[in-house]
């Protein structure tokens, strides 16, 4: 995406110059699929957006060029904490007019989730690909809505699921597809941890659009398909909730979900903010096992099968996740476990059937 | 109950001096309570009933002394190997003469589980003290009958759970109870092993009275009640059956099943005759966890808490067992964790209604 751009920089040609057949043969020449860097403004200045940003600067495919924000302090602050040029930040009335800007490729959507719809798909129709945290959207009409907003636009839509490119959640995934665990008939994930801060946007349902399950469970939903290596076809799912006042309607504090596979497999799987201690999945396959624990944290995960420890170099996974996401956009590289808004509709799917499942105390049936 | 007669046997006294007020004064005063010994039978001579009579040769309190079986080559060998006189051995037909022979005290019935509930009350109302393995019977109108009859009878009623006693297990229960966890609201229990033989007992419904639920899964419904130290409100339940022809109508492959406390806390557990590495208790409280891996099993339990790993001593779970059942019968020693006929019946309420969510696919309600 960015190759010809950068070439054209570097050469010091303007945008004219695209037509000319010498400067793509020069582009091709000259640049080999590793140079191509992908130039990524993120939207939503917090905590976790920090976090993208500084494992960015590690990353040899995508560089943070610009910023979206409400915040004018934020964008100043980030303007000269990671030299972004005053033509790349933006707020959200006018972000639209980074269609007219060159030099940024992607948005990466970190705002609450409720925003990820109506954002994403503003980037995608003003013409960049859009990289969307986790969950994609508040349900599944919304993460379709989202998916058909890009696919019109011609442009990505990925979903920052990190653990998907994590050395060693792929070499149990590696060996789960190639049979060594046998016939891989359960799963359980437990995800979890105690929030602090009620007044925070994560315990506002019309900002979250939810509770743990939301932010923390879909851990568990997700590792779950890309663990087993199948969709569920079946959910149940039960409620508690112990403190009603720091988790109120609509806003789930602690669900207990299980999920029916075509192979037999199910997987049993916890989601809470009421809880520390919660990082762990567990699959079980009639030759063989594999333990994760942490699972999902941002620190090194640790995982040991039946055949001891994987031992892998732990890279901060969002520069993992943002070098390999550079490759999908820009070489159209094959991620092993999908990241795109296909992937992101499935878990919603599921997100939506466990609601569901909840609210009526019955079985649902999902695809 | 066995202290007058033991002492009356050792002076050499015949069972009329009974009445002699100083053969009683005499008893006291020579035998310590630690000097009683209880005296068995087991009934039911198969791998368990060979596991628990060879941990009984280290059972300072009890003794093995009589066998009951079906098969009188097995009976022949027992007598030989445990040097077993000839009147203490009996058959299912005539075991109730067990009545007329004062020189057995209490019957472990180690027979199918269909077995226990007729067995154990014939043994009652022949006036032993009745131990009877776990589940105690096939569901709990069954396990009711059998306490009426026990109480009937003037004897004890023990089930066989031996993890009550297990050190590690204990130091895990004082930790909860001391609230050295915080608030425990998760409990998870995986009990699971892939079972041999096709044609034995536990896989017959008429024997058996269901599948993995009644062999294994117990542990986890056993467990979740004496590491949360509460009892479940509601149960729901999810079965899954991979192979119909090893595991028949009634007899159950793999149920996920959860129950919810009065405190808020839940537990998630799976039961499953279709995998193994299946030993593990997790539990979770706002200050501190619980993990105990193997959680069940006859070899060493192994158990870490957010403090570290908790050492103790393995001792063979089954002459702890026998030991403590000694005291509780022979002392009225209170166990920390009960282990009579109400703790027993209680499982089996769990059992019930598990199944019975399974059956309707509903939350079923308890007590």
């Amino acid at each position: 995406m960015s190759t010809r751009r950068d070439f054209l920089q570097i050469a010091g040609l303007s945008t004219l110059a695209l037509s000319l057949p010498l400067a793509d043969t020069l582009a091709a020449s000259v640049f080999s699929k590793e140079d191509k860097v992908l130039r990524v403004a993120i939207m939503g200045l917090g905590s976790y957006g920090t976090r993208v940003a500084e494992a960015m600067k590690e990353s040899k495919r995508a560089k943070l060029v610009g910023v979206i924000s409400g915040t004018p302090s934020k964008v100043e602050t980030w303007r000269q904490k990671y030299g972004i040029p005053d033509k790349n930040c933006y707020n959200y009335e006018n972000f639209d007019q980074i269609k007219e800007n060159p030099d940024i490729d992607a948005v990466y959507v970190i705002t609450p989730n409720s925003l990820h719809k109506p954002y994403g798909i503003r980037v995608a129709k003003a013409g960049k690909h859009v990289i969307c945290e986790k969950p994609m959207a508040l349900n599944a009409a919304e993460g379709r809505e989202m998916i058909a907003a890009c696919k019109a636009a011609g442009v990505h839509l990925l979903v920052g699921y990190r653990m998907h490119f994590e050395a060693k959640t792929l070499e149990v995934v590696r060996m789960q597809r190639a049979g060594e665990f046998g016939k891989t008939l359960f799963f359980q994930g437990l995800s979890g941890f105690i929030i602090g801060d009620p007044t925070q946007w994560r315990l506002n349902r019309e900002l979250a659009g939810g509770g743990a399950m939301m932010d923390i469970g879909i851990y568990s939903i997700n590792g779950s398909r890309y663990m087993l290596g199948e969709e569920p076809i079946w959910v149940t799912a039960q409620e508690v909730k112990t403190d009603p006042v720091k988790f109120k309607e609509g806003v789930d504090e602690t669900i207990t979900f299980q999920m029916g596979f075509p192979s037999g497999a199910v997987a049993s799987c916890l989601s809470t903010y009421a809880l520390n201690n919660l990082d762990k999945f567990y699959l079980d396959g009639t030759k063989g096992f594999a333990e994760m624990q942490p699972s999902t944290g941002y620190g090194p995960i640790q995982a040991r099968t039946n055949n001891g420890p994987i031992e892998r170099e732990h890279i901060t996974h969002q520069t993992v996740q943002m070098d390999e996401m550079a490759a999908i956009i820009l070489d159209g590289k094959k991620p092993v476990i999908p990241v795109d808004g296909e992937e992101g509709l499935k878990d919603l799917v599921i997100v939506d059937a466990i609601y569901e499942a909840v609210k009526t105390g019955k079985k649902v049936m999902i695809g």
